[in-house]
């Protein structure tokens, strides 16, 4: 047994946080968690790391990110959607085809995930099966646990990333054949969006989702020019979601960025069919998309969890992802005349951290009987405060002035990937 | 005369950017920029510092942020503005009755400001006098140069934090007189705002604006309650500016922070006696004052600057805020249909550098015939590109991803300040 020793904070509930001054997690040797403790046990026969006066929160989950658009972050950002994805990130995804690049990419994205405190990730590759396999690798060396997805788009695609409807399928299948080497990092079907997609391929990748019992992720209205040209590709659907529905790919833990534009009905289909949402507010300002009804999503019951969205998004660190969603969603606030409350830090806390861990099937903030996810944060290098602070004050203020040189250790799945 | 050599980025106008690849600045023995050349001349007697590769872009300047707010960076974020005053403001600041206290925290202060980049600065203190000093001393110590203002308020002010009209004079008056051993800190008149200073105080404090030739530094039209507060207190004012008119203090110079309400008639106001706003971004969402219209006033031709805002923004760094300032227009952007086009990356970097410098007397991005002020940006901790990037590209991502681990050197008032 192992004993982790810090102040605990986690967020078991939607709006709710449990402060644990100087309490205690026990692990088993195989890196489940066993039990949160409220103090140390005397005597325990266990060896035991001790975070001293740190605290010890749940790890990052990053519920939508583009693995192939990190050698662009931060660029393009004055762009037109169209012109964004034209200048930049088609020619910057069909980089991918040169492994070499990839594997020097991949392995700095998932470096820079681990030191930033993301341990579970729900990504997009590009359709290029080895980058695929290089990324999963890349993920799992560095301590990434979650689900990665080769591309899949075979009409309306850029320049020199191109499949046909034929060879989507093939990469696929070999894609996924080559998945079983994985321990921590698994296949996600991953239709680029609607426009992307023929038919064809979409019926086939619903049928393989159900044969293969495959999770499935994609984009839904995250703007009114898209919504508008999925409506002229299928004009028997009434609304995006059913394009998806249509083939079987909308179905429970299906993961759909944005949903900026989604109506009553979309979000109810989402409610009803146990999809869950990645808002990614960074992105969505960035390009310009609009600003996603979370409060009414998480009102009606619909699952959110939050995305960098890189490179729309143009940070990485979920500490800023998950602040950056408390100021976008004061704006909807303000819009609204307050009839959309923002995101408290607690609440914005839940959906960067617990919501997605669930998602996982791991649930309340720290998992009792699940291999430990969790950060621990050193305060240091903060401004000193004029008074002793509460935990929960010093939670705030981690959550808002964290970077990755606050971030002492990282756990994933039950083991330390990072820092002492 | 001493040669820096570089990739030297600067807009010299609003929308302009200059790119002069691996260019040189020329200085002289006293730090005054004599000339930007576009390459090394040959043969010049001059030391050399070669950036290599690096970019060296114009230092930042924060143009409203509260210095004694530090040690409350990120707290309190969700309440509403009274209830944060009370509860985290007030408080904070009446800790700088402890000269210790003060000490350090200025001097962590100061050091944070440089190795983030800003080397000008327009800053609130508190109302204490010898903590003001020592502001002022750790400031310059570390190569921040600018105005700080020992804050005047005689009424309406929290708990610990008092002074009588009587004070307020008398200490204002102590403090000019110790301001002069400063070589690049100056003291600037700062009533904290119109709820805070009685009539009395308010009028002295203009007619010393007057004898002494003093700039002033103020808050307006931050949000809606405060409006209707000081029409309440201001019967005769038909508008939040004239309260500061009537007493000599709306003048050339005189910097307000927010603006976030003022309509046509006040912005006119600002524009016809040469007062400059400093715009704050995060500070405006995170207390959810509003969104300025950054747009008009610009289409206006009134004189636009950036603030961090410390501690109701919650970035001391000016990079972060600059990109802030870009998300938040293109909110207001989307709420207005597109009618108030949002900051572009180049526009938003005038704002927070040159916009800055200028109120300063140094105009044009890298003033010639003033000391430099500039950074050199090092972009080794950034994603590999997939091509060769061409530098307006590379600016760009600098002023998203930078942080202080990019930040090679520092310049302030023509002296290396920090990095080498």
């Amino acid at each position: 047994m192992r004993l982790l020793l810090g102040n605990i904070l986690f967020s078991p509930r939607l709006g709710e946080l449990t402060a644990i001054p100087r309490g205690a997690l026990l692990l088993r040797d195989d890196g489940v968690l066993e039990d949160v403790l409220p103090a140390a046990p005397e005597g325990a026969d266990a060896e035991t790391v001790d975070y001293g006066d740190a605290l010890i929160l749940p790890s990052f989950v990053d519920m939508h990110l583009h693995a192939p658009q990190y050698p662009m972050l931060g660029m393009g950002m004055d762009l037109p959607l169209i012109d964004w994805l034209n200048t930049y990130t088609f020619k910057t995804e069909a980089r991918f085809a040169d492994e070499a690049f990839a594997r020097r990419t991949y392995r700095r994205l998932a470096e820079e995930l681990i030191t930033g405190g993301t341990t579970r990730v729900c990504m997009f590759s590009s359709l290029h099966t080895d980058a695929t396999l290089i990324l999963m690798e890349e993920l799992e060396r560095a301590g990434v646990t979650g689900y990665v997805g080769k591309v899949n788009m075979d009409r309306n695609s850029g320049g020199d990333l191109n499949e046909t409807t034929e060879e989507s399928k093939r990469e696929t299948l070999r894609w996924l054949d080559a998945c079983d080497r994985f321990h921590f990092v698994k296949p996600i079907l991953t239709p680029r969006f609607t426009p992307s997609c023929t038919d064809e391929l979409m019926a086939w990748l619903g049928k393989l989702a159900e044969q293969r019992g495959l999770y499935v992720q994609s984009h839904l209205s995250e703007n009114r020019g898209e919504i508008a040209w999925v409506k002229e590709l299928h004009p028997d659907c009434a609304q995006y979601w059913e394009t998806y529905a249509k083939y079987g790919l909308w179905k429970d833990h299906t993961v759909m960025a944005h949903c900026v534009w989604s109506d009553e009905r979309e979000r109810a289909a989402m409610r009803e069919h146990g999809v869950t949402v990645a808002h990614c507010a960074d992105s969505n300002i960035n390009i310009c998309s609009g600003v996603a009804p979370v409060r009414t999503l998480l009102d009606e019951g619909v699952s959110v969890t939050l995305g960098s969205d890189i490179a729309g998004g143009a940070m990485l660190a979920m500490s800023r992802v998950v602040t950056t969603s408390i100021r976008v969603s004061k704006l909807r606030c303000m819009k609204t005349d307050g009839r959309d409350g923002f995101l408290t830090v607690d609440e914005a806390f839940y959906l960067g951290t617990t919501a997605g861990h669930r998602w996982f099937g791991a649930d309340g903030g720290f998992a009792k009987g699940k291999p430990l996810h969790a950060i621990v944060v050193d305060e240091s290098g903060f401004p000193e405060p004029v008074r002793e602070l509460t935990l929960r004050e010093r939670f705030e203020r981690c959550i808002y002035l964290m970077d990755k040189s606050a971030i002492r250790a990282v756990w994933s799945e039950g083991r330390r990937v990072a820092g002492a």
